[in-house]
């Protein structure tokens, strides 16, 4: 069904990020050689063994709204998740203080996304408490952390973020859900959508961290808060008492993952659902982007991951179905020989291995960004890849599952072979936690045009002088890589100056900002395979590693040049040429 | 709900193809430009006011099977069945002698776009019934013709194509089913899989047409001839008699198409099914290539209408739909103007526009390979196009519809929205009637390397010539769109050469395949947008037409050279630097 990918998870962490540079931050010295070794073997058991099977009957039977509210899931969730929790792995970045591990987030990553892998419908639940703990870790007061930290991080309670309403999805300066002062607390009442384990069976308790306005907020976004509504209100000796006014209206049928349940939440329809001020008023928006950067990240992960959960399944296809006599082949030869089937596999190979690649490099500059001393660096860095990792991730997530969907033929298409469910679950990746466009508008605009394209340049820069090392240093195979990563770097410069010389029409820039997105994730995708096929080919010569791990990586780097970097001169040209071609276009010609 | 692009269809016959040039065929001296009016007006009406209501519904219900074998259909489908029927739509190209309107194919693609837009589940009966039709019109007997054509043309019965069996998809050679001769019939014994309308209440019979062995024939495709097998057997005088021995074993559960039965049939259970040689034994594969340029063609223009029915729920979406202010607009304006959306939805017109002109193009070749003095090279012209049509065209429909979806933002993602529909009904079109793999290999073995490129060639000089004739007598700006056109044919022509380079080594060429259908995609769609917008341009200067239309058309055509044209570019280089990166990997390593 599902082997996690260890050995790869391993070569990045090792090979691109460098165990002793994590190790060397405050507070990590326990991360070693042997920590990352034992943790992705038992993560990876814990995925392949119990999560991953559920995947499928998930999908078959989904959610399921009862009409007293009540939401149960399907058999098995429930001891997964019991099985998440005793393992510690909820609270795996988490503050020790609470109860966490403490880890790092380039490690946690890798973890994550086996989880993601095994069951993305499961795991979303994991992911939205992570981003519960995250908020309240850096905006509760110690007395709302002690209550609601240690029961998040043990699993006891699970928790979700509301921020969508029906006329309020992007535009979160619309929403209307209203917080009144009552005592030492609020009561809110609104309505909440699209709110991802909303209501659910697995955990005893659920923290909904509510965005809401106070009476006297100002308009638009200046005028948000942030609380927490318990699912059941705590009593002061921390036990569970009553159910709190919040009820879960509906549950949405979705194209893809359908065990997760997207619920329609109703606040105070009654006495008024009592909720806990997190943080100041009216900095609900201001928090939000907080934790922006970790949820944008963990989507980005969950892109990398629905694809490789796809890829194993073509690959098993491949190895096993016979289908005529492939080309310059034997008879009996299965369909992994033909050559548009090696074609396909080999280009989701190469890609996901650069996703992860940039994945795990862009969770180190997160974790470098709390402690080291070029913090504020790797703060920019992190800030500047994390739309590239949401958006570039995602997007290429639904061309790679699509094309897991090709290689089963006929197969592919009927629900039973289990294929398409991933095409169909990978679908929401580039929608939730800011569309494409938004993470487009979050590099064009805050991440380029506001600094004057000088984090991008630095970026471009860093680049080279990686490549050069490899130049002056390598094989000639190897050189070569590195040779058409800082052509498509030169080419990045252009698509830069275009960018920038938009600065002025901020419609052409924003109508360019896709595009940008998707170049900057495959040169960065280059620019980390040449990293890893230099690494490789060292390991190689040194007779370190597994040889053909080695020789392997080596190619899959010669394939994301020839068939991925490509893209970088194509989005290149619609970046300079397309918007002002739109500019021409009346929308009532549409 | 729909509503048929009628003024775009009329532009691409009038000014790509020319009403005068299809009336001038044989046969064909009642086309013009009133008759084109005509039908487009009426076969509108029937596709929006008939058949585009059942589509959600149909998706939601789905086809039933029920334990006696008998499959129903949602509410609806039969009475939308009859209103084709009755209109005459079914044997819209069918011969005039057996009941058919003898009209042209490439003004049946764009009447056959409405149908599939409207209801693609739907449609499909059609689809395959006017196989059917083609089969039998091409290879049957004239008894038999008497027998089954004016049934069919009429709607009274519809038809199915039986090929694939589980072991038999693509290798139509591996397939098993027998015919062992029993006097004026043979007794077929077998299961078929994937059978599209294979069991269903429409039509009062079903005409299988199944391939299948006689007990002495070679092995391999050389053994396979075809079989009329009617569902209920006909009596000497017409009328309906017994049924015949086919069941139903099985409908599939599919991602999409749902309300489209696919059904196992299981033939000669209990005494064999009476089945009809049509043509001569061992000829069956034969008769398939007889049929699969127009089966092809049709499921290219299935990736026209699905693309064009989700444009049309984006634009009306995103019209309707207010989030946040756009860029520099005004609050209150809808998402239309925002520049990401604007730009998905521009992309999405000018590539459905492009399929559309080379389908309709695609189509008058075919048409002029029937009688044309030049029906030689009319015929290897449509050759050509077919598997780019066919390849190209639903492949692109991947992407257009996601971009649908996208636009709907969360809403996309729920499947009341129906948009996701029309994502998941895309899905089969890249899979059946050869995968793009497959009409890679024929673009590339076939209809590229035994000639030795000329073919290619000889399309590349008319585009040429074409793209010369608009530089010489334009304005500035279609004269740019044509230089962009023959600079991409340049590549075009680099990459045909990379191509012809690999003529010995058919693995490295096959592996270059889809790349290379995808590149002449793009290009010839380059073609008809640039032709079109000269076109548009003079009927602008002339005053010819509406004149929204024609501007409309030009920047159209302008998106196309920023956004669409430059794969052609990038498609080249994978064309020339993948193939040798394929020749590293060992499977062993996926």
């Amino acid at each position: 069904m599902y082997k996690a990918p260890v050995d790869d998870m391993k070569f990045a962490l090792a090979h691109l990020v460098g165990i002793d540079d994590i190790a060397s931050l405050p507070g990590m010295d326990m991360v070693s050689d042997d920590l990352v070794e034992a943790v992705l073997e038992e993560a990876g058991k814990v995925a392949g063994d119990i999560i991953a099977p559920l995947n499928h009957d998930g999908d078959v039977l989904g959610a399921t709204r009862h009409d007293d509210g009540s939401v149960s899931l399907p058999d098995g969730f429930g001891a997964a998740w019991q099985a998440l929790a005793t393992g510690g792995w909820i609270g795996f970045e988490a503050d020790p203080d609470h109860g966490g591990q403490g880890l790092p987030l380039c490690l946690g990553s890798v973890v994550s996304e086996m989880w993601n892998s095994a069951n993305m419908s499961f795991a979303l639940c994991h992911l939205l408490t992570q981003g519960a703990i995250d908020a309240l870790e850096q905006v509760a007061s110690p007395e709302q952390k002690a209550t609601f930290l240690p029961n998040l991080i043990s699993g006891e309670w699970s928790g979700t973020m509301n921020l969508t309403e029906p006329q309020a999805g992007t535009d979160l300066g619309a929403l209307r859900t209203m917080a009144t002062p009552n005592g030492d607390h609020y009561l809110i009442k609104g309505q909440k959508i699209y709110i991802t384990y909303g209501q659910h069976d697995m955990s005893k308790n659920i923290i909904h961290l509510v965005l809401a306005r106070t009476p006297d907020a100002p308009d638009g976004v200046k005028g948000i808060s942030l609380f927490a509504v318990p699912k059941i209100l705590v009593n002061d000796d921390g036990s569970l008492g009553e159910a709190n006014d919040v009820f879960c209206v509906s549950i949405e049928k979705k194209l893809g993952i359908k065990a997760s349940p997207t619920a329609v939440l109703q606040y105070g329809d009654n006495n008024g659902a009592v909720g806990y001020l997190i943080g100041e008023e009216n900095k609900g928006l201001e928090y939000m982007f907080l934790m922006m950067n970790n949820a944008r990240f963990a989507v980005g992960m969950q892109g990398v991951a629905i694809s490789e959960r796809a890829y194993q399944q073509a690959v098993h296809y491949a190895h096993d179905r016979v289908q005529g006599t492939p080309i310059a082949g034997n008879k009996g030869d299965s369909i992994i020989h033909h050559p548009d089937v090696l074609r396909m596999l080999t280009i989701m190979k190469a890609e996901i291995e650069a996703m992860r690649a940039l994945m795990v490099v862009g969770g180190a500059c997160l974790d470098k960004s709390h402690g080291d001393e070029n913090a504020a660096f790797w703060h920019e860095r992190a800030s500047l890849l994390i739309p590239v990792i949401k958006g570039w991730m995602t997007e290429r997530s639904q061309a790679l599952t699509s094309d897991a969907v090709q290689i089963h033929g006929g197969m592919g298409f009927i629900e039973e072979t289990g294929v398409a469910q991933h095409y169909r679950d990978a679908r929401i990746l580039p929608i939730y936690e800011g569309t494409t466009a938004i993470q487009a508008n979050d590099l064009v605009f805050r991440k380029t045009l506001r600094d004057g394209g000088a984090a991008v340049t630095s970026l471009f820069a860093d680049i080279d002088t990686d490549m050069n090392a490899i130049i002056t240093t390598q094989n000639d195979s190897t050189m070569a890589l590195a040779k058409q990563v800082k052509q498509a770097v030169d080419t990045g410069r252009q698509a830069l100056d275009s960018l920038l010389a938009r600065a002025n029409n901020p419609r052409d820039a924003a109508a360019a900002g896709v595009d940008f997105i998707m170049l900057i994730g495959y040169l960065t995708g280059g620019w980390q395979m040449a990293r890893a096929a230099a690494a490789a080919s060292k390991a190689e010569a040194e007779q370190a590693g597994n040889p053909d791990f080695m020789k392997a990586k080596q190619v899959s780097a010669t394939a994301y040049m020839a068939y991925s970097l490509p893209e970088v001169g194509k989005l290149a040209s619609k970046m300079m040429a397309g918007p002002d071609a739109l500019a021409k276009m009346d929308v009532n010609w549409l």
